[in-house]
């Protein structure tokens, strides 16, 4: 039963999409959360650019302003969530929040992904907190469990799908055979994917949610800049055909991983086998997979977007901000100030599919494999397709580094029997 | 980077697979735990039945002791760690320790599902923790995320495989047609099985589980009593091939679930559909799908059991409790004090899966057709298979309170064109 205290006070900036669910879900579940939190919990004003905008639940537009001094500047808010998106203002609000030791609850992946140093540090200052489930996974709790539950382990690898559509896309290519373009403006019509799709397919949103990851695994502060990013729209019906056959599934990953050599942060369509945990992750979903050095496997799933399931990762952060409200602060992040390593891609090791279209001749086979011989890239498994104009050749690498891959391709490139290389797509076990 | 203060002083109530993981993981991950929980910590005495046990981690023997009252009356000790299961003496101890205002984190499954209300009340009285993250899916985070994370929500349904030998035994059957006895009988030469199977097989170390899931989610005291259980030696091979037919897959869920006349909580086989994210996790693999009003779908997969996962999933625990020491206890469950109401097992709403043996004649089909209409359930699915001596319907069932579904399989035994019902299974969609 919730102990009768004051209410504590929330100030809301930004009330789209997701903020309008923050306050319908505040309203509906207000019992719940008070037992949750142990205390009743209030929006007391919302920051908006205009009050009379569209919203996908009613909010009450007498507590609204579109003056942020107005919020900012009240002494009797307690917890602030920013649900605006981008960087500016976001982070001068943010760090004017903190500045001032008012705790902070975000969904907003850019601004952890840039500023996370930035923001943490000012937290540490005023003992202030700050919160990001909702950055990443959406509605999957992700970045809680990293940090609490796996304090007393060593994450090995991260391997997510974090982008829900992009998975769509490659779901709906996968199941149909359509080809990229015809699946992403299927995406498009149904609100999946936005008029302007970049930030999605070509890995940006996924890059961000990834430097947050891995800073949290690695223990290091790690930037969007620092994840190497590579997109799906190169992804063709037929190398899907050719995964399938092979027992793998195509998915846009992203993976972090402490090798020997180093850490290594990368966003990449991958083919991963069936068997695999994330290759029947379909649709719009998201799944986090985690290899702990003592834990093991873990997968967390669940929807990875929409206005509920995000807000409820919020009111998870508020809960947790005001059960420890008064005390040492549950979620200092000193070690976010160290900068975290990051190899170079050159030197990430990766299995690699390629097909390449060649002149239909023998001993062709023979030049591809010597060109692969003569830069230590050894071949796992090659396969001889089609004959006269459609022969191609699809071959898979053992593990191999970047730097040697890449060496390999330009001398197949200049081989007189390879006409094209139309798909290199790399493969995790 | 950690702040330099005291260590915290753990005092580990028993000492064998378990126990031992957690000694290893102190010394081994020591520079990360301080890290992470923001103090030293370090297992300062450890209570054993005998101290010359062989164990499968090294342990420091120099702190052990055999008398329980030199731990649990030692005021250095902050925090106490049981890991010797049963309930008795872990009841006694436990109830001391939280008396005694010291923390308790726990792996014992039983102790929390007969005693949680017991436990919670005493630690509510002295302001102590109570965490037990390991008691429920190994080294799977679940409590905790159902807890904080989901405190903004409401938990609609929950189903589990909360079970790593009867998950195991059910692949196995299920990928080399073998029997439940052969699948058993490897299980066991594997260690994954006990010689004693019957907590895991019957179904009683899934419902202890399973009471602690619901008891948060519904937020209410619910004891292993109160959960239905049927095990999974009657599952047989073939109705493994006609669930393959069909779509489905056969596993032993645990499943809680709000409906209109109130909260379920059983355990038994369960026929899911393929597609089902469930319906893949193979193996001696755990897995809790949650779904939230407003969050949706969840899923949280991993190592059920095992010495170091188990021991991951403690030392978290100890992380929370050390991250909050001194400060108002994050795991206050007054709620545990409610007794929370199941609905009788005959309430319970499913669709049914049954096979009969049946006489091969005409009109057999009309009479078995007809007991079922004239109990009010009806049939989503019949199929007539083999002839002569090994006439069978298989059918499946529209959703059906399971008293009707009694009434029925009751007239359909006095058929005379019915000469067995070799097999009834739950259907999850």
């Amino acid at each position: 039963m919730a102990e009768s205290r004051d209410a504590v006070k929330i100030g809301l900036l930004g009330c789209g999409t997701i903020g309008s669910g923050v306050f319908h879900l505040v309203r509906k579940n207000a019992a719940g959360l008070t037992e949750a939190a142990r205390r009743p919990v209030e929006v007391s004003g919302i920051l908006v650019k205009a009050i009379d905008e569209a919203r996908p639940f009613e909010v009450d537009t007498s507590i609204m302003t579109t003056e942020a001094s107005s919020l900012l500047d009240d002494p009797g808010i307690d917890v602030f969530i920013e649900v605006m998106g981008g960087t500016e203002p976001a982070r001068s609000y943010a760090l004017e929040v903190l500045g001032k030791g008012r705790h902070l609850v975000t969904a907003n992946k850019e601004l952890i992904a840039r500023h996370g140093r930035e923001l943490m540090e000012a937290a540490v200052r005023t003992d202030a907190q700050v919160m990001f489930e909702a950055a990443v996974g959406g509605g999957i709790p992700i970045v809680r469990p990293m940090e609490l539950s796996l304090g007393g382990d060593v994450v090995n690898k991260i391997l997510g799908i974090v982008n829900g559509t992009t998975n769509y896309i490659l779901t709906r290519m996968s199941a149909e055979g359509s080809t990229y373009a015809e699946a992403l403006a299927e995406a498009q019509q149904l609100g999946y994917a936005e008029a302007d799709p970049s930030a999605d397919v070509e890995g940006g949103d996924a890059a961000s949610k990834l430097a947050i990851l891995s800073s949290i695994a690695f223990k290091a502060g790690i930037t969007s800049d620092q994840v190497y990013r590579e997109g799906i729209s190169r992804v063709r019906p037929e190398d899907l055909d050719n995964a399938a056959e092979l027992g793998y599934a195509v998915k846009l990953l992203a993976i972090a991983e402490r090798a020997e050599a180093g850490v290594s942060a990368r966003v990449h369509p991958t083919m991963l086998p069936r068997s695999h945990p994330l290759a029947s992750i379909s649709g719009n979903f998201n799944a986090v997979f985690v290899i702990g050095e003592s834990v093991g496997d873990l997968m967390f799933y669940g929807q990875g977007a929409g206005s509920l399931p995000t807000a409820t990762a919020i009111l998870g952060d508020v809960v947790n901000v005001v059960r420890t409200m008064g005390s040492p602060p549950a979620s200092r992040r000193s070690y976010w100030s160290r900068p975290g390593e990051v190899l170079p891609m050159e030197e990430v090791v990766s299995r690699f599919y390629m097909v390449l279209n060649v002149v239909d001749r023998p001993g062709v086979l023979a030049k591809i494999a010597g060109v692969f011989g003569d830069n230590n890239v050894s071949l796992e498994s090659v396969v001889q397709k089609g004959i006269g104009d459609g022969a191609q050749i699809v071959l898979i690498t053992h593990g191999v580094a970047e730097r040697s891959f890449r060496a390999a391709t330009e001398g197949l490139e200049k081989l007189d029997v390879v006409l094209e290389i139309p798909s290199v797509i790399r493969v995790e076990s």
